[in-house]
């Protein structure tokens, strides 16, 4: 299979459909078709060859939409920038992925002075502003440039390469299928709860999550015309709703709650709503009834997984939600995966007993990009360890329970804690210092360090967080700190995270 | 992804769920499992290696669903046989394959003595009477065998072998992997048009076709119980249906007209019925709104493929059924594929245009086994040629108008024109002879024979009845004769079929 199957569907079938939907800016499929034909044939004259990837660094937008489908087109692959990321961090996933083509809008155009290297080729500015300094215009692109035919690669073809943090602190380039994609979309749509066929999808999530494209994929295989908002906000997104009419949308958590909390709520029609589908987190139980409340048309469903697993592992259904003993629930396997928890010698561990969640099928990610043997740890007898640790309940629902290699959620983004503990160990002043998430009203988690300063050096919590700020993304920078003697360890050296959990939760750490 | 994915969740989420229900015979999905596995262990035991194939011949029942899993459950793969074949066509199969290992019911046990060759090792008696011969008891050897670990054998490994008929009048081995059937499987149950989530469907269309397998696999995937009938029968089929209240039910036209004819129609409760999917042919204008009228609660859905696509290309969805013009349609691309008609230089036709029909996608067939030529012949760059002709409508709705390669239809088996003609070409008084399809109130289509006698020799239409009915399947036996001095034929000397029907249809053929 391949991604853009759906789109020559959708040409066939409904060309004069509404394709994408951003602003005031409405495309039909035909008018999108041929864009994403033309800078098709326009990366072919850059150069951009079968297996190239091809950067973008931007908000939401339909050409964001476009350059899903023209990449794949001429059988190259999509690298979406995570655009929380600091520019060392932009600058190191450009390099380590060999990216020559980078596609900017507006806001990240800026950046791109910083963000020059020997191997990039190429900067498409896709704004609607001036392009900047050597940069192509993708209109002009577009007008100069005839539409090329479909490659229709597919199959296990890379489709794109996603990266996350790794447990090292190093990141790690997750090489998605189109096999794996399309699969995890069909199987989310077999569920029936996620997308409506025919239905009005909001992008308000960023696009460039392993979810975002997840749900894009699956909402083009239902014939959706999505909508789409450049970023999250509370009045966009609850005014995108009642002027499209938008009936299934993709949030995390946090963003829930902020349409909750916002005044604006009642000022907008959101009765068309009729799939909300939630993933990152399991939502609390205050803010699901308050969520219900606010979209009483919408059937709330969650989404576990991770970018490895493209990314659906299990679903929570809307009628799973009725009962409150399942709401803390990841939810069941997915219909295209398999699931197990199982101890440390590999086994199946019975109902109720906690070990790491494993998942296996055909969403199993190809590997991390020149990262042979970090994927061999991880994909085992095509297994995916996820690290996490869980339990199955007998009637096979998932309950998360802990994060095995210290992953700290906050607002929906993953954050590896040796990437913020390598980030303070750059300090001068900093002996040891361990990250943790705890507890926060507003972004689910919040990272907070741990740290033990040299003998007679100082550093106060704002230096170490202007420190980090210039090193790693804005959400991975620490919001509270605590400072102490020594850290808690293990017989075998390891910090012992749980316990500083547990001093910050009794007030002490 | 593996076929068996679906056991382990539904072992995972429901064991105690009903799997099978077969005349008084009800197994629980743990019981069915254990049982798989046993067998597994058993066939392990019996010498069956990953990659060889196991065949089975005889009726449905729940011991078919047992084999389903078990057999790929050590890497093996099916290779049901279709009951209706002759014994030369059957052993032809055998030996083709390899097959090593071979199953029969009661119904079919008394075959075996004219099945044997040097390379068949093993029969098992999956019947409930005794078993005949060297042939050895399921249930004894399910008792004897420890259950063993799946292999989750699955991706590109064969699953299936299914044999079809040739156009060379050869039989074909249509080799299906997992990823094929569970892809095929996903984009249907995404449709929500085939298969309830949790409900009961009903086998009574026999297993051994692809069409078959595939609903299998589908039910698996959402949970369904199997209610299972031996064969079709009216009466038993509306016994099972209001009985298990049957929820899904796969029919050929044929048996939906043979329901509706049935005088025990008004005696059972079918209200239960909400999915009722046809495929192998349209349905007639007269018999959808008799059928509609007995089945009020079911949405009827039409599927068009082919075994090598394991086999849906199109679904014609309930809604679509209500639009008049679209009934003789044979519906739109099913999520998992893309389809297209192409002209004689492989370019696409445009709307409304005659070409043929070929589809793309995850559910195209690894090939024909052993015959990489002929599969080269049919799958070219990813397209499967269907050897149908068709035009699609501006809105993507495929018209199936003709068979290319000159298959005959009948109560929903194919026949090759080819093997019958082979067939006739056998008897000492036969010159030369055509076979065609021509319309049957009973069978949709039946075959009709156009034979050219050698000078001075002589043969009755019985006669020849007779003699094909040694080589081949009853079902392609021709049902009416038309004997005639000449074939028409083409400048390159090929029997215009064509002239051949319009002959029949005049009445002068």
């Amino acid at each position: 299979m391949y991604v853009t199957q759906a789109l020559h569907q959708a040409l066939q079938q409904e060309p004069d459909r509404i394709a994408t939907i951003f602003r005031d800016r409405v495309r039909t499929v035909r008018e999108s078709a041929d864009r994403v034909a033309r800078f098709a044939g326009a990366l072919r004259s850059l150069g951009v060859a079968p297996g190239d990837l091809v950067a973008i660094l931007a908000l939401n937008s339909d050409r964001y939409h476009e350059y899903f489908y023209a990449v794949p087109w001429i059988g190259a692959a999509v690298h979406p920038v995570n655009i929380r990321l600091s520019v060392p961090e932009i600058l190191d996933t450009l390099r380590r992925s060999d990216t020559r083509v980078l596609l900017v809008d507006d806001t990240f155009a800026p950046l791109v002075a910083e963000l020059q290297f020997d191997g990039l080729r190429t900067v498409v500015h896709i704004g609607d502003g001036d392009p900047l300094g050597d940069a192509l215009s993708y209109e002009e692109l577009l007008s100069a440039t005839d539409p090329v035919p479909d490659t229709r690669t597919g199959g296990d073809s890379v489709l794109a390469v996603l990266f996350t943090g790794g447990t090292t602190g190093v990141p790690r380039g997750v090489m998605l299928s189109h096999d794996n994609v399309v699969v995890s979309a069909l199987g989310v749509l077999a569920s029936g709860h996620v997308v409506s066929p025919h239905g009005r999808l909001l992008h308000a999530a960023p696009m460039f999550h392993v979810g975002g494209i997840a749900y894009w994929a699956a909402g083009n295989v239902h014939g959706a015309e999505h909508v789409i908002v450049p970023m999250f906000d509370p009045a966009a997104v609850l005014g995108a709703i009642a002027r499209h009419a938008v009936t299934d949308a993709l949030l995390v958590p946090t963003m829930i709650q902020r349409l909750v909390d916002s005044p604006e709520l009642g000022d907008y029609d959101c009765g068309t709503l009729r799939h909300l589908v939630y993933g990152a987190s399991p939502i609390s139980e205050s803010l699901l009834q308050r969520a219900r409340a606010a979209f009483p048309s919408a059937g709330f469903t969650q989404v576990y997984g991770m970018t490895e697993l493209a990314p659906t592992a299990t679903l929570l259904s809307p009628s799973d939600h009725d009962e409150p003993e399942l709401r803390r629930a990841a939810g069941r396997a997915a219909p295209h995966c398999e699931i197990r928890v199982v101890d440390p010698t590999g086994g199946a561990a019975p109902p109720g007993e906690i070990g790491e969640i494993v998942v296996r099928g055909g969403n199993v990610m190809l590997g991390y990009l020149h990262q042979r043997d970090e994927t061999a740890k991880v994909v085992k007898d095509g297994w995916m360890h996820t690290g996490d640790a869980g339990y199955l309940d007998d009637r096979g629902y998932l309950f998360v329970v802990d994060r095995i290699k210290d992953m700290i959620i906050t607002g929906g983004e993953n954050v590896y804690s040796a990437e913020v503990e390598n980030a303070l160990a750059k300090h001068p002043a900093v002996a040891a210092a361990a990250a943790i998430g705890v507890p926060d009203p507003e972004w689910g988690e919040r990272v907070h360090a741990v740290v033990v300063l040299k003998p007679d050096m100082s550093a106060s919590a704002d230096e170490l967080r202007t420190h980090c700020a210039a090193l790693i993304a804005n959400y991975k920078v620490p919001g509270s700190f605590a400072f102490t003697d020594a850290l808690p360890l293990s017989a075998a050296g390891k910090v012992l995270k749980r316990e500083l959990r547990e001093d910050y939760r009794s007030g002490s750490g």
